[in-house]
């Protein structure tokens, strides 16, 4: 007994809720801009498709220019491949013998090229293609100031473009970065691509990322590519980061206000498992913006409920209104729903599957 | 293609990571204790499902001595009902036309308690139920200091039940509480039930619920019933909360180190795609618990990396080690997951699919 999906035509307002929803013309708005920066500034985009999870929007964003993807697991570049998306990047450090044989599986579908920030990474993925016979472009990950994976420094990323440019079934095929950091990224890069000029590596591409740095990547001279996923949706973190307009936030999910305990707190019919629990990168501790009643605050959520500060609004909502929130976190949200509603005009157009959520390997 | 699922007996040093492990003979161990803890107070117990949302363990817990279960939502509720549960509890406001149509169906599988806070959701109640010709009993929910959901005083209590009372198609089925708090819920519950009896309405049931308050619910003479989720799996939560010892984590997640781009800092193969941004209640803001590593800590997330500060740790892991981490909350990990295997003695015993997730409304 799964949950119903409704009929095409349905409005927006008369769906059950929790649900949602993806405004198709804005979503259309999005792919054409990021796409036209890009092309301005001499940038080979490839978006990250962790955030939509669904192989008809990646045929939009290739349709509109974009030159291949970025999947960040291999379950997902499994479903994208079998999609037909030739051009796959795994910025990810793949190990272990079950994972590098699906990656040479995948081989036989797509253009595969994956990051790597350590030797034991570099060994595994030579030792798999060379047993496989196929070839695989391998990118070095910088750290340029985000403290997460990557290369601490130039003269580490040196040593291992030399172990991969000598590694059988492996090519070099340049650097990557997340996120694109315009301050700090720069002179990394700069000093990393003086090194390999030196020593006869080329680094065919250089890829930054991330949606919130967006329109700044231009300032990064070194970059051949930008990957970002969130700005197809875009979300209260975008928002926050001045990224994004309320009216370029194409995911809404519509929800219900299920109690109003005190004339200050509502609580809306969904929490961590509808909406993540993924903070508000620049404002803690908000967890997304409630559409009709812009000073109402969540600031608190459990599984199932979203606790509401109504002491700031001039008008409170009552119990059984509908309210959009606009989550902090797109990608996260994506990733708990098995189904997300494209909307256009205020009516359902078409149903999506979200095809590789709950692929975490 | 889907990611396949490991055959039974396979060794869980085998397994493809990021992979979520239940051990059944702890989780065997979790049901008979708490199940002897209501058993010896003479509480009904009425576990939660949410946590796991797999049916085969509803049994299991049915089996050792369980009177009906919790569900959150009507999608759990749906499935469980399929599976054979016949007396369900969902302590929730339930909102609007659909929902209350497919609680009326939900009838003439099991029978249905609902929780309400408002009179806004017992009219709705009322009228489907009457519409259908059905009886639902309703609970009250009860604010006893959490400042969630739940009237907010005794005299709103019995309002609310004298209103309920008095509704075609609903049965006064007693009060409710989330979280019990020993403190502060006793005076309510008293308040409350003296005012009912005063008034002639009898609350033939008075449940709370939470796992960290488990062992402390005897301290609240009022209560004839008691819903716990988390307790089947445990978490890194529940042992902060002294409820669960390490041994009693059934709930593990077999990870790899992905990098370990610095002296101090790990990065393993999956965040909160996989673990959940779940915060730890009492002492933020680690994410899990190492199990190899006990001095680790997690400190940051993004969607498939864990970050971990190795700065106290007198050996390290090396890139490539596979480690297993329990998580901070084990609820919202099973809803990240298609699949939970079964493990017994190192070996995968069953697959088990998370038959509810997904099932947000």
């Amino acid at each position: 007994m799964a949950e119903p999906t409704p009929a095409p035509g349905t409005l927006i307002e008369d769906l059950e809720t929790p649900v949602v929803t993806v405004d198709l013309d804005v979503m259309a708005g999005n792919i054409r801009k990021m796409q036209a920066y890009c092309d301005e500034h001499g940038l080979k985009f490839r978006p990250h498709v962790k955030t939509h999870k669904i192989p008809k929007i990646a045929a939009m964003q290739l349709e509109a220019g974009a030159r291949g993807i970025t999947c960040q697991k291999l379950g997902e570049a499994e479903i994208f491949a079998e999609a037909g998306c030739d051009d796959i990047f795994i910025p990810y450090n793949l190990l272990g013998a079950p994972k590098l044989k699906r990656l040479m599986a995948l081989t036989h579908l797509a253009r595969m090229s994956v990051a790597a920030d350590s030797a034991t990474t570099v060994q595994g993925l030579s030792d798999a293609a060379a047993a496989a016979g196929r070839e695989v472009s391998v990118l070095i990950e910088c750290d340029t100031g985000a403290g997460r994976t990557g290369v601490q420094t130039p003269e580490q990323a040196l040593e291992l473009a030399r172990l991969i440019d000598r590694s059988p079934g492996l090519r070099f095929g340049g650097l990557m970065v997340f996120p694109t950091q315009p301050e700090s990224t720069p002179a990394f890069l700069e000093a990393t691509l003086g090194l390999l000029a030196k020593a006869g590596l080329e680094a065919e591409t250089v890829s930054g990322g991330g949606t919130p740095q967006t329109w700044r990547t231009h300032e990064v001279p070194q970059l051949t590519e930008h990957r970002a996923g969130t700005y197809v949706y875009n979300d209260t973190n975008t928002m926050a980061a001045g990224t994004a307009t309320l009216a370029e936030c194409a995911m809404r999910v519509q929800m219900t206000v299920a109690s109003h305990p005190t004339e200050d707190r509502a609580i809306l019919d969904g929490g961590s498992k509808t909406l993540s629990a993924d903070r508000l990168l620049w404002r803690d501790p908000f967890y997304g913006t409630v559409v009709e009643y812009p000073d109402a605050a969540i600031y608190a959520y459990s599984e199932e409920h979203a606790n509401v500060d109504l002491s700031r609004c001039t008008s409170k909502p009552v119990v059984g209104e509908r309210v959009t929130v606009i989550p902090n976190h797109c990608c996260t949200v994506s990733n708990l729903h098995n189904h997300i509603l494209g909307v256009r005009e205020g009516r359902v157009e078409t149903v999506w599957p979200v095809a590789a959520r709950g692929l975490v390997r």
